[in-house]
């Protein structure tokens, strides 16, 4: 296993974010060797001349926190923050045509985000805390057919959530890796502990805010 | 004192509505002659077909609920929005340039937002539970800059936040009122008396889920 810095997305998504906190985050990111860097779209311009020359990897969110918008809108904000200098997109599932069952636009919404982000990564938020185990399952199999690359667990914003579970991975991971789909686990993830069961669980990135108190012990 | 009812937005914005959510919704603001409903951008269109007739308000919400985005993003679904049949738009406004203090951004984005938006009427949430008092009467100033209708307190999505407030509402209401804008309360709202105190305070409009129990008090 390659330590554990190296599985981290240094993490700051917050609403009320400053400046300073991103460079604080992007300072932090590059001391401790982290992957990479996960900011909200606003600070992508702003973070890609900080990080130029560096190989941590810059990504960003769409359709986050909520699922909440159009296809429309997501392939606009998809193309615009690869733009802006984004590397890889965490985007969410369309929550809402799951729960009604429509896969088949679940995928395609999927699909067509793939395409725009081409060759780079696109990971696709399944938010576990608002599935069960078959929805967790019907979510993955909509992430295989619409040809992303990576499932995610969690946003982190959901009200009273925990986040990764373990069970979680375990079942994401048994489902998408025989179709060459990776994890990443995020939510919650405040331990080293709890980072090494992450990644024993299928997880190949970590999405935390705690990446200094992690590689700390 | 017109009665409670035509203060109400009935709100739905959570991530794992479903279709039926948004039909039930509209049913019960159609039922009960409430203002308007608040509704995700992805329910927009559907939204517009049930209300095909009705002069029920159908409010969405646009960079929300973490004023991510960058202003291009927020334009393209200001402009999308109204296109699906958007009657008002609720956007969140700019906090990191608010928070690093730049509040020449924070209004050119709210004024950039409203010559898209036009005669529609354009409200700027400002998030209050993120705010002290001095940062609350600098938002209301760069809404008033930036020329939108109403400021409105909250998104209801900021983990351990309580959403409008007495105080809060009354500090707007005088900051703003006298250059012509209203004030809009919402989160938290969930009965009669609060209804009325927050009407009391300044508020014409509540965004709330609690609409039907709020009116049958």
């Amino acid at each position: 296993m390659e330590t554990v810095n190296k599985y981290i997305e240094h993490t700051l998504l917050k609403a009320d974010a400053k400046s300073e906190d991103i460079e604080g985050l992007i300072k932090e990111a590059i001391e401790n060797k982290f992957l990479g860097v996960c900011i909200n779209p606003n600070f992508v311009k702003f973070a890609h001349n900080m990080l130029d020359g560096s190989d941590i990897k810059l990504v960003t969110v769409v359709n986050f926190p909520l699922a909440s918008n159009t296809i429309e809108t997501v392939l606009f904000q998809t193309e615009a923050a690869l733009k802006d200098g984004a590397n890889e997109i965490d985007t969410v599932i369309n929550l809402s045509s799951l729960k009604d069952k429509d896969y088949k636009k679940v995928a395609s919404d999927i699909q067509r985000t793939k395409e725009i982000a081409k060759d780079n990564i696109l990971k696709v938020i399944i938010e576990t805390d608002l599935l069960n185990q078959d929805e967790i399952i019907a979510a993955c199999k909509c992430a295989i057919e619409g040809g992303c690359d990576f499932v995610k667990t969690s946003t982190g914003f959901v009200k009273g959530g925990v986040g990764a579970k373990i069970e979680d991975v375990e079942l994401m991971y048994k489902t998408v890796h025989p179709y060459g789909l990776n994890v990443k686990a995020s939510g919650g993830i405040k331990d080293y502990n709890k980072a090494l069961l992450l990644i024993k669980a299928g997880a190949i990135r970590l999405g935390t805010s705690s990446g200094v108190q992690i590689i700390s012990k």
